[in-house]
């Protein structure tokens, strides 16, 4: 195979879907196409891991009755993190964002890290177990990036008790909980970021971020 | 701002970065324009984090010093991990895998999360800590693709101790270790991983990663 040539033209472009990408919690209701629903997670599949383990474990939740159970739960949990803020005005900014589209997104998918994997053999993760759960981490945000980029959004929700989801879904003793994530149409884009927009947390400077040694 | 369309061709471009991405191991020596490192580290600082949290701390090691004491550091996590396997098959296997770029790579890059931020006000994480090194693994993604959209390419080394790299890069103790990458231009581009192509383990497919409830 002839390796492909990413021309600057591409590389712009890709640079404007990290800044259109957002956590989105504002779903149109509209379905997603099955063929497309398939082809982001066999993308998301082909994500890089430790040792190729391919520890990522993708549960798409379709019952109705474990839906609605599972917004209750990050409701009352979304409550119970209000409940520790101190200060009254962040309180009142907390209550403004609205936190997930468990209810209105048209697909539901339950993110697992199987903790065991036998593809692999181990390579990689000897002195750091954690890089398996990294390398799922990495193949929800090729989703993110793979479903932007057909004009879908994805909403990462992580205000819940992951032995609580994990029980909810009824899934192997050796797989561990990561994310739940929403998937569909967003309502409407935005370069912005919504907790940036609603004055919750702005972008910092590089310059905080880099270090020399 | 308009919103972009991201077209057909723009989705198919990238579902060609993520199949040509690979962990790099081998590199050529050339230097990274240090305003294309720029770009690609302030790429990576517009990642998505929890509670735009921006937890991502990267430190540059431009000292030949600390850069050979790192390598000689993984060489020997290497050998150790290397007496772990029992199969002499695959300890052979093991012993022909190239596993780092440490020495030739013209940039290393170690990253850490800041365990307890300024920025994003805890939002997200009261039940899920985790999320917060999350966030920086995602940035870590954000560089690899930005960095092979514009022809370079990353290795991300695991096999050391989190401990013993955190001391020698001397960092703030509320830092933990996530990464050490290697960066520069990759020797040879391929479509394959160089675990597959060496018969260590290869892709599995998508129906044994997808379930449902």
């Amino acid at each position: 195979m002839t390796p492909p040539v990413f021309d600057t033209a591409f590389a712009a472009q890709l640079d404007e879907l990290f800044r259109w990408r957002r956590d989105v919690r504002h779903f149109r209701r509209d379905a997603i196409l099955e063929a497309d629903l398939h082809a982001l997670l066999a993308t998301a599949a082909r994500s890089p891991s430790v040792g190729n383990a391919q520890p990522w474990r993708f549960v798409r939740v379709r019952s109705a009755m474990l839906r609605e159970r599972l917004a209750r739960h990050v409701d009352a949990a979304s409550q119970a993190a209000a409940g520790q803020l101190t200060d009254p005005a962040r309180r009142d900014r907390y209550a403004a964002l609205k936190l997930h589209g468990l209810r209105e997104a048209p697909e539901v998918i339950a993110v697992f890290n199987d903790d065991a994997p036998t593809a692999g053999y181990g390579l990689g993760r000897a002195t750091m177990a954690e890089t398996l759960r990294y390398s799922t981490v990495i193949a929800v945000h090729t989703l993110w990036l793979a479903a932007r980029a057909r004009g879908y959004g994805l909403g990462w929700v992580s205000i819940l008790d992951p032995d609580v989801v994990t029980a909810m879904l009824d899934v192997p003793s050796h797989w561990s909980f990561v994310a739940v994530l929403c998937l569909g149409t967003p309502l409407a884009p935005d370069a912005v970021p919504e907790l940036e927009r609603r004055d919750w947390q702005a972008r910092e400077p590089l310059a905080e971020r880099l270090f020399e040694r």
